[in-house]
């Protein structure tokens, strides 16, 4: 894997990420396909709005379909029909949100499937050999994501926990060679819950062995925003220029633009795909409850200058006709809108560093999607 | 609307209906979009897979999204945004079969929303102004289609009803012309239950008031198999050669074709599509559970010869696995895959027809469709 700085504007930058399945420009979106399947949007459309990399998570595909079968299908491009670069999360964060009677120990995490309440035990070795089988481009080490708020002396330890895991995880990358011909990088997560020294030295450990990328994680887990910002600020400031940055888990339209400016060049969210099944549709003049009664005849789209298939061809009418009577089409055309729209902000972000203007036009964009004027 | 026998073999049909929005060529299957979408299938791919006319439903698009929303979106094609031929069934068949306390009446029939338990008034000059409003290529009169098994007075007396039902659907329809600027032809229902008698004298009655089309309700209620294609046959050779004939909510691949021998040209069914939402895909090999424990790794496409997106990128095992996971795009993938089968079976008994080896071609075929040879 190869990462260049295009461009920077202050700590904004524009990159690209050349993986073995294509280049991926940053800052880049990822859509979230966390069971091998962007819900409900074809790999054929993600392909068409411009996805240039997908999510899948360790955790899921690890329950079902089971590692056999990811291996017998020759991994996960082939089993999903996905030509370009997936990146998978370690399972960590779902192991803490989603299982019940998760045990830690050094060794690794004791957790209860939250599907059929069978025992499993995740240790760095394991979440690499999973993702060895998964065979994503950008595997993440096993990490221990704490909550919020979390006292001091916990986060601590926990990222000390977490570095150590980290360190197996590269050596159990350097023993497990990848499956299917093409290479694996494998990222560090910087942990450290809301203490800067904490970030700091996760930081220091995490550089001194040398990932091919960092992501900041433990953040977007209920601290307020404005926190969030500071940390990811302060987090990316401490990385080494050289490498790509990955903010994991975040997050709204503005909060992405918010940490292009800060210096992170990789997010991935739930946001755009899980809010649009629930009807909220962004815009680029803000969010809009397609549900709502006002736009019962209303026969513009969604978004005038949106050139996605759902609104070059359907009104809001229409779509909110789909949501009302629940109609699966309903879902399809809010998942691809809201992602066209998160992929169109992260084209125009790049374009305006690369130009730039990113600052300015930033404060211009920001004043649009909030108040929508 | 013009309708055209290109070549009969025996009693069946090939031919082409001309509509304002394009020629269908017959026999035809009509793809269930019941509330203004084929359930989980894009208009863009219903185009893709060759479908020449979708079928709506009046009781349901009368509910949600109701008349003064079809109207004000200019009908149905434009609200779906759907170029191709639609036919709408009058809703008489729903108001049967989904509401609750009908009380039916000479003027018409009263019935229970199954949404809300709001109280409607069908009348055979109501159905044909929601049609109106509807915009679709062919209107259906309103009908009572009698349960099975029935017997031969309530038949005899419930078909008489339909037949000057279907009388003042005619003189509303000369009455309240079109809305849109383009035809909407309006086929008569045969009715009559299992009782020959009854069909005659409706199809004499019906034929005397010269409809553009026939359909043949009130079969695939719950008779055998064999009572359904008998009644279909008998029917159909007593209808008009010149006018299109239209089997009524039939049915499975078998049941299409057995019907296109006895004369049908044109059909419509959920079976396709909610079939494939329970995971049941039909091939040219016989039918199958994708979610069986025995096409856990199976690399191979649902069907070898299918030309469908999901045969072309996605293995039996993918698709499994995202029946399994409850993915969308599960459902997607099967809708479209059974829909192409449904399509491609017509198309293929159509060329047969026309170069005159319909009936050798049905036998070979039914029996790969039935026992997976």
């Amino acid at each position: 894997m190869r990462f260049t700085v295009e461009k920077t504007e202050s700590t904004a930058r524009a990159g690209k990420i050349e993986t073995d399945h294509g280049v991926i420009e940053t800052p880049i979106f990822m859509p979230v396909g966390t069971q091998g399947s962007v819900k409900a949007v074809e790999q054929r459309e993600l392909a068409d709005l411009g996805a240039q990399i997908v999510l899948g998570n360790t955790y899921h595909l690890y329950l079902r379909p089971g590692v056999e079968v990811l291996k017998s299908m020759g991994g996960l491009h082939r089993f999903m029909s996905w030509e370009r670069p997936i990146l998978t999360d370690s399972g960590g964060y779902q192991v803490f949100s989603l299982s019940d009677l998760r045990q830690i120990s050094e060794e690794g995490v004791t957790f209860k499937s939250h599907l059929d309440g069978s025992c499993h035990f995740f240790t760095p070795d394991k979440v690499v050999e999973i993702q060895r089988a998964i065979g994503s481009d950008i595997m993440m080490v096993l990490d221990e994501c704490t909550p919020y708020p979390c006292d001091h002396n916990y986060a601590k330890l926990s990222n000390e926990l977490t570095v150590r895991w980290a360190k197996r995880c590269q050596q159990a990358a350097q023993k497990l060679p990848a499956a299917y011909g093409h290479h694996q990088a494998l990222f560090g997560i910087v942990q450290g819950s809301t203490y800067k020294d904490i970030r700091a030295e996760s930081v220091k450990a995490l550089v001194a062995l040398n990932f091919e990328g960092y992501a900041i994680g433990g953040l977007a887990v209920g601290e307020p925003t404005e926190s969030m910002y500071e940390l990811a600020e302060f987090t990316a400031a401490l990385l080494p220029n050289e490498k790509p940055r990955y903010l994991m888990g975040v997050g709204t339209p503005e909060n992405l633009l918010e940490c292009i400016e800060r210096g992170v060049d990789m997010f991935d969210c739930v946001i755009p795909t899980r809010n649009g099944r629930n009807a909220m549709l962004f815009t680029r003049h803000g969010r809009m409850n397609i549900t709502n009664a006002q736009f019962k005849t209303d026969s513009n789209p969604v978004d005038e200058e949106c050139e996605c298939y759902a609104c070059r061809k359907f009104s809001r009418a229409y779509i909110r006709h789909l949501f009302q009577v629940k109609e699966i089409l309903g879902l399809q055309l809010a998942s691809l809108h809201n992602l066209t729209l998160y992929l169109w902000i992260m084209k125009e972000a790049r374009r305006h560093i690369l130009s730039n203007d990113f600052a300015s036009w930033k404060k211009s964009i920001l004043l649009q999607l909030r108040d929508g004027s």
